[in-house]
């Protein structure tokens, strides 16, 4: 039996099965809670039940123990409305060891530093904060994958071995392939482009990587990329709109199953507007200059500062979260993304701020083949190398567009995390894969 | 407006979008097919609308077209009761070109070999062949994450950059890792059980890799795994009726919303017995002696011919379709594997077998660390390298068992494709990552 079914038992002979989470000796009675993974309820073993009362004295945090036990409504003056299992014991009558554990290297409740959680992961992935964070990640990545094939998209599988390094942009990872050099994919953006020509709406859920040698609390050489390109759009704002549709199930959705794990972290769901705020760069960047004092209209891009101070701007008099910046200059975007030709030398591209971090970035493609090879060209670019990509082009595309959005990004900002290695299961950074490379 | 919905509004002026699938030229009436993500419709384009008409003389195959018109019965001798929509026809009003296409090198009907369909997916995905497999393979994966989550899993994203080449065994690639070496992950095997420890149940998609340099029809170098480990069970057999389960609900899925892709393949969905055949490899080896005189008993694995007797076998004997081989020498099976107390020497295994091949390993893993430690050291393993995974098991890890299965080798099964490249996408091999490596 799971333990949140407990309470819908009273009086009744029950079995569990969990972690020990807390053990308290008061002498002849033993408290322990028991944690699976659907709660923790508090055991009593007395001395009448000599066994199990001698399984428990033995027993220490982290043992695995089957519990076969009466559950009981506690005395009024040990009830705790708090907890969700505040207001019952299970008293032990049989205690079974399923696994023993050693001595811990630090109480499980201890506050870690980041170097010492990320040595003991497999220990330190079981507190309560760590798995509501996990949870709500998981959350999140189902809510992205369900409210996108509500809207006619289908998922696929994008592959992560690349062959030519053809942007030459962010730095790629080179992996030894059968005598020639292979690469890890930075982002599936150009197979999600070619999947609109198969599936019109696509997208894909998957491993990306970066191999930047800074190791800031922002950035990961692995992450997870939640990516969707659909066709037959106006423009970039049909992009927008979908993503906006997207974070407003996400919201939902996680307000009806996340509240306790939001509330853990003493973070809030976001209110999500029907419609988020939106400026365009040269925009934001005269409010800047208004409301902060900082003339920065003569840069191509935002500041980490700028971004934190758009957000702020937009909860103050949008009373908003987010805020869509539209219209970077051409010059500072990818290859593939469309100008706006009643803006020219502006993108038909947006990023999101959230919480004072970008974390999106979106735009409309070109889908014209002519007009795209010679914006390869005036990157500089071979279209040669990008022969494969081009077919789509080459027969047929629609207008198209989409997003890429970091799935642990989003975790951290969502839950006020100070760094997104936190917001990561197991994550790779210059220094460590699991454990410290330097070891 | 969808093409599948065209067949509610007739006599009604519509707009739909889509691509040329089929162009017909009858000199003043022009009738091509429209394709778009939901179904395909018959234009038809008259003389009388004259700047419609234009547009259709000129246009090809792949062609994007966005066709305003009025959705007509068909007349009677017209009628095709085969085709979705073989009853209607559009008469096109206006015809705006979102998209002209180059001459295809191939009729999209072409037969091909599979290196010239390779060379060309951009173009070959979009037939109804290939957009059938990858429905299904959508489907699947779908329907594998819904089926746990109803049961209590969690997602969780695991990483594919992994640091020492602990294991050894299968070959894996190589990445250069800020002046070391790292490797791409053969399988979240590892993580998921640390996972376990976390969660209990938990799955997780992903892609994962074999540097093997064999190129056959059931290999990939890069490929989908579908991964879920339990906790808290009695023996694999757990395991194997949660994986029945799942392949039940995949069935069922299946037959609601994949039949036409089905019947276009030529193949039938399964059955799913509500209990798998289950054989020792022992008893499946004496079957295969008594049943097609050949001798195998001796050898410590099915041969891929043996796999395929034990199919027919299944067939005919139970009426199915899949049949799960226990209890392989323990010798043969990964470290972590747990040995059948009842039956030394043998593992608390199984493989499951689907129309002549074995689509998914999985078995009960040690869950207990000093036994884990020393199955390390029977296998020539050095304990230390895995000190970070082992910590899971020194601070309590409860019974566990779990499953990998290859999402492209299921989908080409169930599918019956004769390569298993064919339900990949994008695949990898010795000689191609996309375009041919020695171009």
């Amino acid at each position: 039996m799971l333990i949140n079914e407990l309470k819908n038992h009273i009086g009744k002979e029950v079995t569990i099965a969990g972690w020990v989470n807390v053990r308290r000796d008061h002498g002849k009675l033993i408290f322990f809670d028991l944690r699976d993974r659907s709660g923790t309820v508090q055991v009593v073993a007395l001395p009448n039940h000599a066994e199990a009362h001698n399984v428990a004295v033995e027993s220490r945090a982290e043992w695995v123990l089957e519990v076969k036990g009466i559950v009981n409504s506690r005395p009024e003056k040990m009830v705790n409305k708090d907890e969700v299992n505040g207001t019952i014991e299970l008293e032990a009558l049989e205690v079974r060891v399923c696994a023993a554990a050693k001595e811990l290297p630090f109480e499980q409740s201890a506050e870690l530093n980041l170097d010492t959680y990320l040595d003991y992961l497999p220990l330190t992935l079981r507190t309560p904060r760590s798995r509501a964070i996990f949870k709500v990640q998981a959350t999140i990545i189902t809510a992205f994958r369900e409210f996108l094939m509500r809207h006619g998209f289908t998922e696929f599988q994008s592959p992560k071995l690349i062959g030519e390094d053809a942007e030459g942009g962010a730095n790629t990872f080179n992996v030894e392939y059968f005598g020639t050099t292979a690469h890890l994919g930075t982002s599936p953006q150009l197979y999600k482009q070619v999947m609109v020509g198969v599936f019109e709406r696509v997208f894909s859920t998957g491993n990306v990587y970066r191999a930047e040698k800074h190791s800031t609390s922002r950035h990961l050489n692995e992450y997870t990329s939640l990516d969707f390109e659909m066709g037959f759009i106006t423009d970039h704002t049909d992009v927008m709109n979908m993503e906006n549709g997207f974070l407003q199930c996400m919201a939902k959705r996680l307000r009806e199953t996340c509240a306790a794990e939001f509330s853990l972290l003493a973070s809030e769901i976001p209110v999500v507007p029907e419609k988020i705020p939106t400026l365009k760069l040269r925009e934001a960047q005269k409010i800047i200059k208004a409301e902060y004092g900082v003339d920065c209209t003569e840069e191509p891009d935002l500041e980490p500062q700028h971004e934190r101070w758009l957000c702020e701007y937009a909860a103050k008099k949008f009373d908003s979260d987010f805020i869509f910046i539209t219209h970077y200059p051409l010059a500072k975007r990818p290859f593939y993304t469309m100008e706006d030709d009643a803006d020219p030398g502006y993108a038909k591209g947006f990023d999101l701020l959230f919480r004072g971090v970008e974390i999106t970035t979106g735009a409309q493609r070109i889908h014209d083949y002519d007009t795209l090879v010679a914006a390869l060209e005036r990157k500089g670019l071979d279209p040669q190398k990008f022969s494969f990509y081009l077919q789509a082009f080459k027969y047929g595309m629609p207008p198209h567009g989409g997003i890429g959005l970091g799935l642990e990004r989003l975790t951290a900002k969502l839950l006020g995390l100070e760094n997104v290695k936190e917001a990561t299961l197991f994550p790779r950074d210059l220094n460590r894969i699991d454990i410290l490379l330097s070891k």
